[in-house]
């Protein structure tokens, strides 16, 4: 079963279950962020995790065999996406990339943060004004090795 | 003055101050990331903060005014990146594009995270196994206009 | 039933029923514009609308489905288009881009016109030297946040 | 005097005289978005008109005469932009260019809007919710040749 | 039936029946060109053209049908063609672009010549030094409008 | 001299002397595109015709001189142009490069029209609906050698 | 039978029968370099060689008939090749190409070397030091026309 | 001396000395190809060759300097020229890569002709129906190495 | 049995054997990273290391057949490769590759290091403080040919 | 002083001192990778190394201050580099590219090699069929966090 074939899979017994990522995560035991990546195909689940969402999804053992197996990560997305929600991040990137740049360095000196050892967390904030989108972004600081 | 020069100007006057871009935020009463950006041509600051900023820095009066100018935002910027600290967040768009827009309509329904009304902070968090990188976005929720 | 899918079934039926975009939004009770484009795949219809399609082409359930299912927007479209009545409007960004943003930013200050909050109509103007296309678009203003 | 020094040089008398495009527009007796669209060198004036905006700023003849000559139109612009404001427009071409020939094509036939006998106005619609940008753009319809 | 299926099925016909584009256009009392371009999936025909074309190649009704309907026009093209007869053009763009502007601005004033009011016709010519191939374009001017 | 710096010597003077292209040309005894491209650097004028453009704008030797060199044609125009008088060719090659190749080899066998062996006129057709361009390109048919 | 079927056809043919390409010119009585180029889909060959080329391969007509049909050259190739041996030309192009322009118009003036009647070997040279690929390129200098 | 400054003084002075590369070579003691190639910036000379070829042409030992540093090849050409006699070869490639790739593997097996241990020659053959260009390139054939 | 296929094939039978590459590399008597290549469609193996491989994966002969094959090699990559792994080869050469190239010129005058005549060997480093790739990548340095 | 001023003074005074990278990095005390890219731009220096090298070559303050800021990596290099020396580095990533993630994966499970916690070493290895390049490269291994 391929990655492709797995999030199919996934996307059609999570909408007959009508059950949502949170859910899904709250059974792998891990967070929404990376369960749910790693049913899209972008990541890769540890065996207990793979199992348990497969088990509550109601699916095989080529399930969650699958979900365990190494990620093609990021050759599915566009260089550049055109899909709004997607690109207000690359605009982001084009606007305040040089600023990350200055504050990071500022901070810790020469390096970068990890993209590896590295969390991510979606939340809603309420707000009268409109409810907020909030993400932060936790990763480790790799300072340029000298040799 | 062009944004350009007001970029070059202030890098200069920083370093001969031997000052930081935190310092210069909190001179201009705005956060670090949002006074680095316009600092860097990517925005445009209120004119009173634009005023104490060339204060702080001891520019003329065309400083301030530059910083005020309506920033042509973005187009400095390469397409796709090759600097390696901005490409990370490039990589986390490829990676995790796809679970950022499952999970933000999960939560919030059809539309996006605002890019513009949008906030954004840097924070060092100590960690003994190595210092990490805390970035949290912050951005109103905009539904899509059905009519 | 995939977004491809559901725009072939319904561009089959609209032709089956020999019906309009102007009959099938009406049956929505919504715009135009906003019908096509949920129709094309490019929008998510509210589950009445939804509903109300389905049963104005005589389409099944699954239809009317889709028809509410979160669109991944902005995708089949090429980075720049080559087909004639698209490209026209490529161009008018080409000649009036910098326009664009050096009137509404005097007449609202540094921000955007949302994408988003957003409406856009299409009419014909009967003209005796030959009708035009009149599109109005109309979108919120988001000033750019200062924090 | 090529029209990117034009541009320079009515943007700094512009900004000397404090005035505005609206104004400069008003002198010229032509409208907001064509007159802008002639100062950035995108487009060129009728002689008379040149002249008077070149009598408005206090410019010498040299302007005018730029003002006149035929514009090398589109070629200053990015392919994709990367400013968030116009990149909004680029959107919207992403998300609705194939319902904009739907609908243009049911409404007239085979054929385009024109790009060239074509008006555009931008306008500031006052709303409690927040005020919004208004985009009126009209072009002629113009039908394929058969031959 | 799409487009491409109708030229593959055309393509078919014409073959099976030995014939030529000529004799075809000679069918639909249209050009050459026209009615070429129009099998080739690029334009649409008028029903009765669409009806004799159809008729002439022994097909049935759905490929009048498919004929006639609005095309996808120029998107099956490569944004730079690599086929030599087509690049041949391409490099006369990249050659005499800037000669086509200066001479038609110079004959005409601002504005295009209009590739929608249109036409163009292929000749062979005979010539003691070796055959040539004719093109002759001919589109309306369009002057740029002034509002 | 080079290319580029003839270009703007000749435009100079030709606007000083309120001269056309038709004038440079008759000047020259060559064809108003010939002439024309070659004033732009995009071809190489023979000796004599490059002395007598010269002489007619009132230019010094060096004209001559660079006008005769061997150009470097076709690299100073964009991929893609984004003017719209020049990319309306553009699209003619979208829309129409299949029915040109179907057309080509039909009348000839397979092979190519010469962009070398090769002529092209620009005219103005009068014509009460509007007047309209004729282009003529005239190039010699080369078959694909077989060996 | 497309050339894609075509191609894929001779290869099983070709290997099945255990021939080779030099074995295919042979029977084809035409060069290696056009026989192999037209069984790939880049060339068409007449029709007595094209039969020859079915009947040494022991395939039936509609083989010959494929082999005979113009072919939709270049397309195939990608923009700019990523596999190792053909990209060896590519370099030599981007090293070499200022010094071939300079040299063959040094020799004949201006014009270009035809890649249309145009012929191409290429031999294995025996060496001790190593053998040696040589590939000659013949093409009939083209001079640009005056007019 | 930068390569770009070195190129522009070997033209100025070819130029002024009425020489030719022919000759440049001949001082040079070396093949026409590569002394053009090393005086156009893209290889290195040998400093006795140098030496010759700055004598010859009267110029200082900067010159002679310049043409001996290692050379930036290929970084000043396009990605893909649009120069038309440039762009005949990469024509070839696009049509004949896959013809090269298969006759090369049959001859010699898995491998690639060396760019590197690598000569060029191009010659003018005369004919009465038309001079012809002849390039004759001669590499080293490098098999790919099995571990 | 193309060489995509044979990769589908060899990695399912590498799955169900529960095998490793460095297994399949010992049976095939050759190094990982070329027998590891091989399998992924990049390099062709000998025919008694084709064989066994096939054998030790329990395959049929089409297997080994196709592993013999020449290989379309590098074209399968992505221009630029998005996946997190590969790109950080992608960057070295960004980030490093002018240093290469200033110090293998140091070290071996004009050339390069042969990526044909070339091997390759990864290994996995102990480390306390966490382990390391090592990569080494041997290659003959190849003089460019002055002639 | 910007970087590339400082590689400049660093180039024209390693000329003139007649030195080498490998001794000016052990004026640095450090590897020869690191000193060079850092002298090219690519890396900072700690301070006592870069006043070393700016000592070592005669250099004033300035360049040991330009040598310690931070770096704009990456910016500067082709997005595929025709250097040819630069080019066989990205062939290798086009052809082993899917097999160091292969590799790397079986031996470390799901992660990358750090190109921040990296080193790299270049050597001439002396081979009397022709001396050879040696490249170390050794990053640590970072697993993919799971959370």
């Amino acid at each position: 079963m391929t990655k492709a074939t797995l999030t199919e899979t996934i996307l059609a017994a999570k909408k007959a279950k009508q059950t949502t990522w949170a859910a899904i995560a709250q059974a792998a035991c891990l967070s929404e962020v990376y369960t749910t990546s790693a049913c899209l195909g972008e990541n890769a689940l540890p065996p207990e995790a793979a199992e348990k969402v497969g088990t509550f999804l109601g699916l095989g053992p080529d399930v969650a065999e699958a979900l365990v197996e190494f990620a093609n990560k990021g050759e599915a997305a566009s260089t550049v996406t055109q899909e709004p929600l997607q690109y207000r991040f690359q605009e982001i990137i084009y606007v305040y990339g040089s600023t990350l740049k200055a504050l990071i360095e500022e901070k810790f000196g020469a390096g970068i943060m990890s993209a590896i050892d590295f969390t991510m967390d979606i939340d809603r904030i309420p707000d009268p004004k409109g409810d907020r989108v909030k993400i932060v972004m936790n990763g480790k600081f790799l300072g340029y090795k000298t040799w």
